[in-house]
């Protein structure tokens, strides 16, 4: 795992042999702002017909599993179902469920991620809507997305609500940016919680790569039906703050792909300042692309 | 300066003694959210009658000194004027006016922060203005104000600037929060510049008590009246991290005073917890208070 | 998992019965600097003759599971044997073991401590013994134990490897201290490792509570014997931001003791302020205490 | 200011005609590992000649201003004496002197550094020969050189007076490194002394450059005899994080050389990743290097 020999790409194809599954993540893997990048579809095909199982593995917690997958087939791609995505936001969903047994959950984010909310049986609430008075009620507060509220007044009014009270926090995405464009980046809701928990001076829960939680909760859907070692599956990510550092961490085999987050020239600054290596480095996951 | 027998408070007219000139933070020590506290307006009267200087030193770049004494005097409080009112704007606008010298400062914040670009004879433009077509013309960034501007869609377009374009970031407020009722507080400049300088991974260059700067410029104005020593002034303030803090590293004498930010409760743990030791501790300014 | 009505005391005994599995830290529960706790050898006894599994989870990689147990049965305490030990350097061996596999690892620790590289298979070498003109043949660096090497002429090595060679960098024990009488600490790996990483700008991976993987470990191997669910175990602890932290996030029950760490005045303003809120709050583990 | 056309190279001496002074950093401008820098001597009795003043600012806090003067005279250089040597020591200096008026001072650092607690006229003692039986005596704490002392023992017996006592801690060198050879570095006082601020959860007072306190002493002096302008002194150092950003916030030109910290590759990735921008780049301060 030294870095010198794996600092030349290899082909997607080339290092697949060694591994029974394969952990993708979504944006940046398979999809970008324009769609799913070229070739991928015929990739994950190709997976299946080999045999190998594929689960994607996602910091997204503003649309539940099913609306990622229904997002997925309309633009083409249909055989990654609902079972097969894990998403960060089911983290914070099973946290919530477990951990919460009364009072009211305050969510930062849409209506389409209140789903991680409102599974949890318990009464939910937007930011948006929710009046300080009412702060007896609150149990636990969780960021979801970064739209679906306005982020002065509704970041404000969080602040207060820490203030009053000392309540768990959980954050659903990691993330600090995220792309929209090929030049612009948004910001995620992982570097807004962290503002606010750095504000109140709080502890809060992080779930999603590269926290181990995610990739034990995909590796168990996985066991359950075939029985696979950790180095017999591979993920591949774009990013290797998440992805591969938690790959790598989990002890699964890793792959950077250069078609989202990490381009070409960055790969071997970053790789090379972090520490932070993988396994493998290929353009993406497009059998033939090179 | 051991901590022990600076736990008691003592009255404001009893530490002054040793002093010759007082340097005052203004939000929590002058005013607060219901106007001017009450008996500050006759201990400023008081200080002026017994000869000492008073400067007013403020982390608000929100407004011009003319406006922020102009605010004083609608309060009732003449004897502040803007000349005696130093404000974290005017470190800004002296490094912006120094060292950039041409292009474009796009500056985050209301339009009367404006100001403080305006002085420095560059051409600016506020965030929310701005596009992003532009980015040639910009020549530094400048976080003025945490109102003016919407949140979500111009830090997103400050974050796609800091991306292009490697140019100096001055943030003209290091506060996380200032107070807006007596139980509500909102969140301040400095917290959401250190939210985008994490993200884009630059240095941000901070003015603002704790740093010298602003305290050496108080120091240089009352010099060239009066030959002071440091030791000969007293900074008082609410807040530990900023005025104790600031005052205590110039070698200023500090007062610490219980009418804003910081009460009598939480003064003790955070005295202890930080080892930020003021040389008094005051209930507030007004002189018959104890 | 409100703070208010959390705040009270109750007996080890009390909040047992929902439980079927006990994790147990070791440092301030099980034993401290003066042996094993009053109370404990009875209390573990009693677990067992309930029919409750019994887990030992400790950010311990300065000496093997079997040198642990050892230890407990040397003190007097003979029902916890190595198979029930649980170390923070287990999930550093089986990292290495997995991902390193070739080269030589330096570890920085006692003698001791090198079963955690031992165990690997791979060549590894003490950081006091290495020598920088061997740089080529190192594949890893592990942080195991504060003690075994002299800070000042290892740690400056330890920075020029880093300097020298991009390599995966594991510490195997978070903690920043650890007392070493009733008045004491003395600082720990985990301290260490941070200022390391931050001069050296790398990410290194670290393992222990609160981190999932550690509890994941655990559950794993009671899963095997037991078919439990998460909120049937119950995490014991004397520290918040790891046993308890770690213990909520995974889904356990959770219970704070303060017979180590955590006195029972800083354990109210610690809750509060972190907003890590545990679901039980006991003396100690001994069951008569109350 | 923008970086476009600074990022060429120029010579040092086509950059000095619109400065009348020039603040020199010491390590890695005058001097190395191996003595002065080629053609440096040449250079600053050329700089005299002009008419130049010169001043020579240092994070160097392990030995006096009359030590670090007689140590140029040694390798040659007699031109820079005591008077003109100003470093982060004398700040810690001014402030203990003025701050702490009693008890006993402790430092962490060698016998020459102790020269910076002793001329405040206090009582003084090593954490070497320190005694935590005499903690009530203690009224500050200083951190001086990451020499003198055993780092283990020593920083272990810091921990805990900062856990018993509630002191002013003053760190007198912000350096994270500095260079023993043309390849290896040693940890400075800066990295230990922010490891045990992180572990006490105190807050420390830092003195030495990029703080303004260190430029405004200088300046100071300089304006004393001769009445200048700031941006007609130039601040020359090889470190862009203090010497670079220190003299862009207090107003200065900045020149950075190449013939320290910063290589021509590291430069270019640094300041662009980095925004903080020279107005000048050189090779080193040799007069006819170009």
């Amino acid at each position: 795992m030294t870095m010198s020999h794996r600092m030349k790409l290899r082909s997607f194809e080339s290092v697949l042999k060694n591994y029974k599954a394969v952990f993708l993540d979504s944006f940046g893997v398979i999809k970008n702002a324009h769609g799913i990048i070229p070739g991928v579809i015929d990739s994950v095909n190709t997976l299946k017909e080999m045999g190998k199982e594929v689960i994607v593995l996602t910091n997204d917690s503003s649309k539940s599993p099913a609306l990622l997958a229904q997002n997925f087939r309309r633009l083409g791609m249909d055989m990654v179902n609902e079972e097969n995505i894990i998403s960060s936001g089911m983290m914070a969903l099973a946290f919530l469920k477990n951990k919460i047994k009364k009072g009211t959950i305050v969510y930062v984010g849409t209506k389409q991620s209140s789903f991680y909310v409102e599974e949890t049986g318990r009464n939910f609430i937007s930011i948006r809507d929710f009046n300080l008075k009412d702060i007896k009620d609150v149990s636990a507060l969780v960021f979801l997305d970064d739209e679906g509220y306005d982020w002065q007044m509704h970041l404000n009014k969080t602040i207060n609500i820490l203030r009053m009270k000392s309540i768990p926090v959980v954050v659903a995405n990691t993330d600090n940016t995220y792309p929209v464009s090929s030049t612009e980046v948004n910001i995620a809701t992982g570097a807004i919680a962290r503002m606010i928990e750095k504000i109140s001076k709080k502890k809060f829960i992080y779930f999603g790569k590269p926290d181990s939680q995610m990739f034990m909760f995909a590796y168990e859907r996985i066991v359950n039906k075939k029985n696979l070692k950790r180095n017999e599956i591979l993920m591949v990510g774009d990013t290797l703050r998440t992805d591969i550092m938690g790959g790598n961490k989990f002890g699964l085999g890793t792959a950077l792909v250069l078609s989202g987050n990490t381009s070409e020239n960055q790969m071997r600054t970053y790789i090379k300042s972090t520490g932070i290596i993988p396994n493998y480095i290929c353009p993406s996951i497009a059998m033939d692309h090179y």
